[in-house]
């Protein structure tokens, strides 16, 4: 009897509190990998940090890899998709965005990390691919706008828009490590359109 | 004097030694990295594998970095520009090139770790910006052939079209990771052509 009202008496743990240390947890690995890239980054390092035990990170995220993966995620941009009337307006503003994530925001020190990673870890590839594609929601929806408007075909393939878009905006910031400045970048969204209609 | 004649009959190390031994050196750091990435390469296990000594290793390169960066460059793509007498065919043939290389040469598995060890190390990022200019050569080539023979306008800017070619390929290798068939290859080079004129 005892052990039961004992039992009853302590405190479930809430939702409120779960979210509270899932937070913690997320802003700790975070800051970590702001720091020295996924190499830095222990789980012993993001428990003592974030003062979540051990056990109860791996009863949220299954591995290391599935938690620095939802950090990383947590760090990118995930745009909204704008609608200014033209296809070529509104990839300006998207790509003017990310370009500017690009130049500034932590995780694009960041991803590179997980991009090595995912060299030697089919699971983290899988991961980074579906959560890329996330981010490239904003991107297909304006494509489909403009293409319900009849200012693109509908054979049009948006995953080729995107690519002649992002990947040199991406070329740029990690391989060949030139400016992205808004000339260069407004110059690529006006070739991508050019060449889809 | 006999201290004298000792040190002359001592055997001058051989420039072909030397030569030897660098390779040996760039041999095993080759195999490590392709065997582990970056973080997988101390100079300790290149100096066990290849049989030249840690100090000799220092003397022929700076730094750990410095060996590593070398043994890349090494192990990359670094095309001869085609001359097949137009813009289109000679970017099909160094993209095609590349993109085979991006889909099975063991450096494209390495090059993350490079870009992101460049992320946190200033000098490294000015080296592998140097090497990955180096490797763009036959690209310039061709592009200036071009415009020597009237066919681009002499105001186009090499760096655009080469961003706008070699962005894709790299784009759908790491970070969206979908196919680089030769469709959409012939496709990024041939909406580069049109846009460049």
């Amino acid at each position: 009897m005892k052990k039961k009202r004992a039992q009853k008496a302590a405190p479930a743990v809430s939702d409120e509190r779960v979210e509270r240390s899932k937070k913690a947890v997320l802003a700790a690995a975070h800051q970590l990998l702001s720091e020295g890239g996924l190499g830095g980054v222990s789980v012993d390092e993001v428990s003592k940090r974030s003062g979540v035990a051990k056990t109860t990170i791996y009863r949220h995220w299954a591995s290391r890899s599935a938690l620095l993966l939802d950090a990383c995620s947590n760090m990118s941009a995930r745009p909204q998709a704008p609608d200014t009337g033209s296809l070529q307006g509104d990839l300006e503003t998207l790509s003017l965005y990310i370009a500017a994530k690009l130049r500034t925001a932590p995780w694009a020190a960041v991803l590179p990390s997980v991009i090595d990673a995912a060299e030697r870890d089919a699971d983290l590839a899988e991961l980074q691919k579906k959560l890329h594609g996330e981010m490239r929601t904003a991107f297909r929806i304006v494509v489909e706008r403009a293409q319900k408007r009849g200012e693109l075909s509908s054979g049009v393939d948006s995953s080729e828009i995107i690519a002649t878009v992002l990947g040199p905006l991406y070329y740029r910031r990690w391989f060949s490590r030139e400016p992205l400045d808004e000339n260069f970048v407004r110059g690529v969204v006006h070739r991508a359109v050019q060449t889809s209609k």
